[in-house]
């Protein structure tokens, strides 16, 4: 099958520079503040991104080890199948992370809640929609019983 | 930069077969129920998945024209950068797409919200977790003041 070859658009700066300790999620990091520099050719296509509260950063897991297809997420002490899991050590290692966009200065976006390591390849942005993307009381699965304390990454998935 | 070489581990079989007509997001096809038919190679990574009611689909544009940045998106009358949009026609063409998890039998799983084309390529799953993906109050820039009766797609950013 068609295999697709993806070029990062930008880089995303963060107060992450190792795995051990980086936020797990956004909401982990809400305080966490962070660059999302967009490479000047697709400036163009950030026009109007400035009316969103939020925006969904689509990026390379560039530090992820070999993909697993069972695992023990941070969340949990039992194995999970990766695709019932935001693990980063995924078939096509993609994150998608929802952070709070607080201002756009040319190519430049301010971003909070920043749960991804510094120099992290940006493959897409898009815009965060509620009417398509928020569903509060949606069943989660192992995540509704799992461990909630835990909100910080360790090595265990690292390349 | 390094890019990233993404290969499906499934295809996302729906009842849309032509771009015009087909639904601009899930919430505008809630009736219309799809299978998604992951490979063996990767059938293990479903484990624990049915406890989700909700799950995203990372999947390719593979009908997708060739990228543009600005645009008029379905939903509006004016060109739109094209990361403010949730258009086919971008740098690198993922999808993302949020579709109820209705049951999963073997490496096929049932699903309704369906709002791709038969045949698309699937590149990863993820759990749809609330607490990390459901923001019900995040103000949406132009879409908030968009042309909302639009909902199904026309021929504009084919291939």
């Amino acid at each position: 099958m068609q295999t697709f070859a993806l070029t990062p658009i930008g880089i995303i700066r963060s107060p992450y520079r190792e795995i051990a300790g980086t936020p797990i999620q956004p909401v982990f990091a809400a305080d966490a503040e962070g660059e999302v520099e967009v490479f000047e050719a697709y400036a163009e296509g950030l026009r109007d991104l400035d009316g969103f509260e939020r925006i969904w950063l689509v990026y390379a897991f560039h530090r992820a080890g070999p993909a697993r297809l069972r695992l023990v997420p941070f969340r949990d002490t039992v194995e999970r199948g990766v695709f019932a899991t935001r693990a980063p050590c995924r078939p096509n290692a993609i994150g998608l992370s929802c952070v709070r966009l607080l201002s756009v200065a040319g190519r430049v976006l301010r971003v909070a809640g920043v749960d991804v390591l510094d120099g992290t390849p940006l493959l897409d942005i898009k815009p965060y929609a509620p009417a398509f993307d928020a569903f509060p009381d949606s069943r989660a699965g192992w995540l509704d019983a799992g461990r909630a304390e835990r909100t910080r990454a360790d090595d265990r998935f690292a390349g």
